[in-house]
């Protein structure tokens, strides 16, 4: 069953908040008025689809939170579940959360994932890899049992990133115990970067830290729920959550620091009270991106294509909160040079993000559907 | 039937010419000595396989320079073949040629091609890409048939790259018309840079001048043989054979002349006769390596692993007359710092390289085998 949203886009050129009409369809009925882009609804029903990615052009594999992971095929809208999973703990923000295919995945087959492991009562982010075959998970393999166990169920990071040359990230959130986030004796509160095998790369920052987790590449983070390379720019981004206001896009660097709980934009949930020691501190990176009110981001995503004119090199996520789909461009320096709201007339709470054959923009929703923006042509 | 060669590695750490002793045993009699490396014969009675690619894990797609494409299965050693390509001028140097998945192969399912094909009796180097549906191939795309038809059937270069920026890279030969190779009013001699579906980037060197090919990113080139994009240090190396001596290994610029036919270390066959005006002229690129003799390269590969101690980040190439698989280590700008003549005991025309799943290196050879090189592990 197809469904098909429609809505106008005003203004590509200027980024500016957009008007937007949005109408529902029924299956099929594609409208060729002269709007610039059609949203379309592939599935709903699902459970929450925190992490997709396609291993194949009509194949996406995606993560349900509750545990379950399940392959679309775009040409059937056919769902299959995927067995072999690990036991999770599907509670609070916890969950089999994101699902990335290797750099190299045509030829090792390997498929990434996070997860909130149990760990004696508590639970905590973890990153594994396996292989595809058929509809079962073979050789599944735990790289890394991260060192943030808490009792607490939110703030697990997860997203996963790729630099095509050899390595994977993944962040961590602060837990629920946020000093920790400046502590790199553990993971928490920070982003890792490892070899795509688990082990730690020769030319991590604190490799020579004793007492120090040497498979931090960056720290001081609160909640990234998106995570990106940019393998045109050589750019890692992080979008992460602020506590009330204060969400941060940044430009995550080797063995920087940044800066939560000590310097943030937000404050604290209860009042109008700052957090810390307020916005800048010498030795804590500021965002490149300061969002108040908080959107609540879901996912972050380097568009590649030019399908969508204006759009490469953008970087796009979903937002929760304030429901639409956001999406900010850059200067070459990587500064960024506009935000524009996408999507805001759909009211869905936006999770997933993936690019997908085409260069459309596929996405999920925490109501259980996955949707794919994509361009009108005249 | 797997058959087995092993030979004794001396000296992994100094770069030094080896001596190795080659023995054959029957299948699976894998000896446990303390050997370095090992080499297996996966498949033999092949025609000659001019390019293989990896589309899964367990699955080393390749091209039989006949016209055939076929898929082997490395669990079982099945071969099947692969229907729905074009015909292609099978004569000379010509056929069916190099195959590469696209970097986006887990989204995008394409496959790249190039092949001689017919052009009133003439053949020209054409770049394709199509999916692969079962056994079938599906949406067969000439992406450019390129204006370098001649009616000689040699130096049509062929290999294929990708800067997993977006580009697709492939080398041309000077297509037995040496002159053409400064001429870039056409593609003959040149490496072109394509956008992955085919359409010309608009950062090419050439895109404001009038006449020129503005696919073209460098030219002066003889024959590559060998095209490889280093996605770790963003450097694009080519291989090409010189004319008697004088092979080439190039690191290749935008916009940059590489001097065929007005400078050359080689010589021309019929005698001690310098070609061009010697091997140094203002305004065109020299070699970063020089081979004399010739060793006549059919392939160029960047190692990206670890499993072979010392051998992340070189340069291999098999060799077709003198025969071996050619090791180059880099130093960090790129300078050739040791050469190493791996394999000479099999005296065996290597053709295609490949990196498999594991970090093995997969072979081909003229007389039709496919073989792989993997370490000894103690």
């Amino acid at each position: 069953m197809l469904r098909l949203f429609k809505f106008t886009q005003i203004g590509l050129v200027a980024i500016t908040l957009l008007s937007t009409t949005c109408a529902v369809s029924q299956a099929g009925e594609i409208s060729q008025s002269n709007r610039d882009i059609q949203v379309e609804q592939l599935v709903d029903g699902l459970g929450i689809p925190w992490g997709m990615t396609f291993i194949g052009p009509e194949r996406l594999l995606f993560s349900e939170k509750s545990g379950r992971l399940r392959l679309l095929r775009l040409d059937t809208l056919e769902l299959t579940d995927i067995k072999g999973a690990p036991t999770v703990v599907a509670e609070g923000q916890g969950g089999m959360l994101d699902v990335a295919v290797s750099p190299n995945y045509s030829r090792d087959g390997w498929i990434y994932f996070t997860y909130s492991k149990p760990a004696d009562g508590e639970a905590t982010t973890t990153l594994a890899r396996a292989r595809l075959d058929g509809t079962q998970l073979k050789s599944w393999q735990d790289l890394l049992i991260t060192d943030s166990a808490t009792s607490t169920r939110v703030h697990y990071g997860s997203r996963i990133a790729f630099d095509h040359q050899g390595h994977v990230f993944f962040g961590i959130g602060d837990r629920g115990d946020r000093q920790q986030s400046q502590n790199t004796e553990n993971h928490i509160g920070t982003i890792i970067r490892l070899n795509l095998d688990g082990s730690v790369p020769a030319d991590n920052p604190f490799n020579n830290d004793p007492g120090t987790r040497n498979e931090i590449w960056s720290y001081g983070h609160r909640n990234p729920q998106g995570l990106v390379f940019d393998t045109r720019t050589n750019r890692l981004w992080s979008i992460e959550h602020g506590p009330r206001g204060g969400d941060e896009i940044n430009l995550v660097q080797k063995g920087k620091n940044y800066g939560w709980p000590v310097i943030s934009y937000g404050k604290e949930y209860w009042g109008p009270v700052a957090i810390g020691e307020g916005t800048h501190k010498a030795g804590m990176e500021q965002p490149r991106k300061v969002y108040t009110p908080s959107i609540a981001p879901g996912s972050l995503l380097i568009y590649q294509n030019d399908d969508f004119p204006g759009w490469n090199g953008n970087l796009f996520s979903g937002a929760l909160k304030l429901r639409h789909l956001n999406r900010v461009s850059l200067s070459d320096t990587g500064m960024p040079t506009g935000e524009e709201r996408l999507l805001e007339e759909l009211n869905l709470r936006i999770r997933a993000l993936a690019q997908g054959p085409k260069g459309w923009i596929y996405l999920s929703t925490d109501d259980g559907r996955i949707m794919r923006l994509r361009p009108r042509k005249p």
